[in-house]
């Protein structure tokens, strides 16, 4: 185990968009977190489900039927199978759960813009 | 899927202390909100670990060789298998991330004392 990470100081240290950090690991879980802007890709995760909570700004999550919006303190898990397309029009910083090797555009997806990272997460 | 859940209205519906709130499932993982002050108990998850995010005041976290203190934002996972103890002399707010059915006193611990609810989590 490790010293406590502070999300304040592990947000500071990248400015990547839509590129998340592996703040720590719980079992086969990553804990990421991820500053965003604009807007992500349609995507789906076949086999996982993705949970959300915004740290601060707004967080707006694209589904085919509805649109959900996170404000900062909100959560939202993605269920699994489920499209969706996450953007943020102010910016925000969000916290995700999810397997380790979950890649951040799914498993199935639109073409993917330069502007996103197309990762299983990045050593903080 | 349901909606989005702001954590603020989820701490704000209930005022019982070491006892977890579920707010949302990712898989067979749960994420857990709790009020916390004063002391838990020593225990010990022998099969997995347990991650802990402070929301709002601070955290203590006993382990056998040292003491670690979480402040607000700051994350841990504690690792399957340690022995550890939570407490907060000031009182604070907590997530934690942890398999479904995850006991809150672990799999071994000391008398529990009655102020600690032994409980995998309530529906929120």
């Amino acid at each position: 185990m490790t010293e406590p990470i502070s999300l304040t100081t592990a947000l500071a240290s990248f400015t990547e968009l839509w590129s998340p950090r592996i703040v720590a690991r719980v079992n086969d879980y990553d804990i990421r977190v991820a500053k965003v802007h604009g807007e992500h890709v349609w995507h789906v995760h076949d086999h996982t489900d993705e949970f959300f909570l915004v740290l601060d700004g707004e967080l707006t999550i694209a589904l085919r039927d509805r649109t959900v919006l996170l404000r900062r303190g909100d959560v939202f898990t993605v269920s699994r199978g489920t499209e969706h397309k996450p953007s943020s029009q102010t910016g925000a910083s969000i916290l995700m759960v999810e397997p380790s090797g979950t890649l951040t555009v799914g498993d199935r997806h639109d073409e993917v813009p330069a502007h996103v990272d197309a990762t299983t997460g990045h050593i903080l």
